[in-house]
């Protein structure tokens, strides 16, 4: 799950326990002994963007861990007060400096292993000139016989540009959800 | 947004301070000034189902706060460790008891006043005996001319029936995602 566990409550700061809580609950929550406050761990989701001009997509040289130097499409974590569709527009114009037109939802894919959700909608790109953040060292339209497969970063990259590019080849593109194990 | 602040650091238990990273990060997290932990904070997934047995449609009444007494379709909170269809399928199984099996995913609605994002998913039903959990007062099919449209509990679940019969009757489901205002 890679997430270090709760050491202390967030309303009092006292040292919590796992336990069962007592309102029927069936999974061990960080409880404080304290003040009784009931600590949740959620999934996360990760919002991005196939950003797509004429026959090229856009991906990003990452900058940072993990997988820096491998490429990308450009995504993030959603923040509160963001639709997933806003969210995955934020990461775009923050990590590729792109112009572009929001489409529609093209993948859902759940990881549970990392406890994430990864949604990534389709871009139409208005221009093609990128302005990468400090997140990206470079930005660059792709051929589909040019997407370095074995230089992708994430399996869920991988798989979304395997389904932008097959329903492409289709004229006619859905949303795909599904698990990744 | 619903959501407290976080007042203590769940790794040393000291008194947070909001602020901006030193990251780069650009908006306010709550920062430890003695271990220097930045606390996420994130909106939470909401996964649940449309079972279906023929006509007819399964909604629970629900016997918790908030909205006690009103008609939902069985959902709750994404776990740590499951997928969103696995989430669907454990409250579905919870809140209805119910038999079935999940199918595809029908709405995708992000709700960023409450920080949230709900999926549903159809689910055909291969019982119509029911064993409801402590939160649902009675599960019960309805015929879409029976659906007690002015007593269901969230917007979100009124979009997703909605969506549910209009694919019905269209005899094509697609995956429908939009934002809640």
């Amino acid at each position: 799950m890679q997430r270090s566990p709760i050491k202390h409550c967030r309303e009092c700061g006292t040292t919590v326990h796992y336990r069962l809580p007592d309102d029927g609950d069936t999974k061990l929550r960080a409880i404080c002994p304290a003040c009784h406050t009931v600590h949740y761990e959620n999934p996360l989701n990760v919002v991005g963007t196939v950003p797509y001009l004429g026959n090229q997509v856009l991906l990003c040289k990452r900058n940072i861990e993990p997988r820096r130097g491998k490429w990308t499409l450009p995504a993030g974590f959603m923040e509160l007060g963001e639709s997933t569709s806003e969210g995955a527009a934020r990461e775009t114009a923050e990590e590729a400096g792109a112009q572009f037109i929001m489409e529609d939802l093209l993948t859902v894919m759940s990881v549970p292993r990392v406890g994430q959700v990864h949604l990534y909608y389709r871009a139409r790109l208005t221009s093609d000139v990128f302005d990468p953040g400090h997140e990206t060292m470079e930005a660059r339209l792709f051929y589909e016989d040019e997407i370095p497969w074995d230089e992708l970063a994430f399996r869920t990259v991988k798989e979304t540009l395997e389904h932008y590019f097959a329903d492409r080849r289709l004229g006619r593109f859905a949303t795909h959800a599904f698990d990744i194990a």
